[in-house]
């Protein structure tokens, strides 16, 4: 296999405040090869490959490609397709006509079955392709990695909204006592636990935190509220998006808040409503909810710097194994800032890691001082980001389209 | 009447993140005379007074006091109690005993009206007392004064999510095109409004922001949506919580998502929820929603320096005038930084200063240069949070309870 070829980036899924790191990581390796030709970026991950929607990141200036490393969102456009055998003629057909000999793929666990399923095919073309993984999700949910870049970034706001919120929370007990913040998260509950961190006393917020991986019965959530509410006067209690009850259902399911998206997975949104609804018949004071939704994936302007230099650390050795002859793994992260491993795609791809139950107290509606122990170090430094009139200050790519 | 005597200090209503940086130039002014003698603070306004929760704030460090100025939330405690001439007996036995002289209260429209109805009592009873209200309200929405401690804050933050929760949308338009930002504000559009403040190019998020002050048809929401939506792939929504239809229903109240709160003020919370609904079933495209709630009033760690010493000045100035012989009145603010005047209670107390018809466009969905121009002054300079382990640390007074 020779080393000679270009380069095509993609980035899939929901962006995460880091995602835009990563990307920068892997230009910035790439530009140091000159085996390596042209740097491809594909608009909307592989429905831009679909839909021939194809820039050249070579043209970008490299204050641009600086300032990805402090911007949001998805520089190149995110998606949510679930690739099919029958779209494999047309990526290829790309593929050969750009001569792309690396693909890099910038997602979570649906991203990593694509990039599988592409590693998969181009082995059954014969066709000359390394692909690589590079993780991505503030979800943490992906297997064989420490933790996933954009999660210590989205920890770090979840955190520090819940003290901000918690301490207004507190001096309004006695006429708002309650107040349910709903992070994202979906099955898995990294991101309520790390709430935890907002907390250094024991009457301080969060007092009561739900996750995603334990069942619960619905009458003992009212009975553990009005305990804290009574002991306090009041509480604030974080929750993942995806409770369910004993049987395994989603609490909210009954309120027909469920939907799913294209990829199966349920759509939740509403479970702090339903809560709050219950909270104010059973208690009958008020109770505010806080959805912050995709502020969580894009708050750059609180982001963690370790996150950010972890998220440049995937990009530049998702490169550095592409050009050691790897194909169909993953980058990982170890514990150690900027250290990498990898992992094969196939054991990552659609494998969601949960929270260890040895990591919740035994209510499960707290975490351990090991849960506290592993997120700490993942939310330090805070990225500075260039402020303008009052606001921050962030970049687009020109894109320069390709014509092919 | 005597300079001589003690200071009483409450916050009322709900906080905002500049609350204590008030609370903090009261006290800090009010030392700096030695004819005032004790400074208490009463915990949860009035309702402390009526309950005998009273502390004493010259045992406070400087430290402390100093640290108000960077911490969320009501360090005294807010309320939403509404005070009845019942309560007056009972109120004034409290300063009587504790020879309150002057009571400053730091809050918004319902405080100010609490403050006038003390202030006609001491009166009524020939009681001497100097009564000043200090403006505090997110919303934006007390009238007299050029704007208030509290909004550039909020507006800064809201302006920020906006920011960059539009560029994480924008990046997803081909699969979760539509996200619909809900801000607090009760009737009045100040900050939905300062969400402008986001937008530097066209296809830049909000794309269509709606005001309490303004009427709307619900199908042709539904219009705006698509058309934007059709333009640009996706759309930036931002909404007040209090939307009214043609008749001035509010928009979601067929829902029963509409209670009162003790003042008979409408608790409003669902708008958000009731609008993605009817883009879903409309457009038949993904929709989020995004409520940053409480976290508006409480976003600390990224507050405007701008906001916090307007809210010095007014809590200093409310002192100087106090002392200058004035009651009844709440200090303002002008439009240079820091520089006040004042106006009578009576004036202030339950009346809504809405945002201008002539700064909305006349579809009543953006805002105007005019408006633009008068918010982006307030939104100036980053608050330094201090930083421990990767979050801001805050502080807490250590209350010492008086016994009386």
């Amino acid at each position: 296999m020779s080393l000679k070829g270009n380069v095509l980036i993609g980035q899939s899924g929901g962006p995460t405040c880091v995602i835009n790191s990563s990307l920068y990581g892997i230009i910035d390796e790439a530009k140091k090869y000159d085996f390596i030709g042209d740097i491809y970026g594909t608009i909307h991950g592989i429905e831009g490959v679909l839909n021939k929607k194809i820039i050249n990141l070579r043209s970008e200036t490299d204050e641009t490609l600086r300032g990805l490393t402090r911007t949001p969102g998805a520089a190149l456009g995110g998606c949510r397709y679930k690739v099919q055998q029958s779209d494999m003629d047309a990526i290829f057909e790309v593929f050969d006509a750009l001569d792309i000999r690396y693909f890099f793929y910038i997602g979570g666990n649906d991203s990593m079955d694509t990039a599988d399923k592409l590693n998969t095919a181009a082995l059954r073309l014969g066709y000359d392709l390394r692909v690589i993984g590079v993780p991505k999700t503030v979800d943490n949910d992906l297997p064989e990695t420490h933790h996933c870049p954009g999660f210590g970034s989205a920890a770090k706001y979840v955190a520090t909204s819940v003290r901000e919120a918690g301490i207004h929370n507190a001096s309004m007990y006695t006429s708002e006592p309650i107040t349910i913040l709903q992070t994202v998260g979906r099955n898995t509950g990294w991101l309520p636990g790390a709430s935890a961190l907002a907390k250094s006393r024991e009457d301080e917020a969060p007092h009561l935190i739900y996750f995603p991986e334990k069942r619960y019965n619905i009458y003992q959530f009212t009975i553990d509220v009005e305990n804290v509410y009574r002991r306090l006067g009041g509480a604030f209690i974080v929750v993942g998006e995806g409770l369910k009850d004993e049987n395994g259902e989603y609490w909210h399911a009954e309120h027909g808040l469920v939907a799913t998206d294209a990829f199966g997975h349920p759509t939740l949104g509403g479970v702090s409503e339903f809560l709050k609804d219950l909270i104010e018949k059973h208690l009958k004071v008020k109770t505010r909810t806080i959805k912050l939704d995709i502020c969580q994936q894009a708050a750059m302007h609180f982001a963690s710097q370790r996150d950010v230099n972890d998220a440049i650390a995937v990009g530049r050795d998702a490169v550095k194994t592409a050009i050691l002859g790897l194909s169909g793994v993953m980058v990982t992260l170890l514990e150690e800032e900027g250290e990498t491993g990898w992992a094969e795609l196939d054991e990552v791809a659609n494998v969601e890691r949960q929270v260890p139950t040895e990591w919740l107290n035994s209510e499960g509606t707290f975490v351990t001082d090991e849960f506290v122990d592993y997120v700490r170090p993942l939310i330090r430094g805070e990225v500075k980001v260039q402020i303008e009139d009052g606001l921050p200050s962030y970049v687009r790519l020109k894109k320069s389209f390709i014509e092919f």
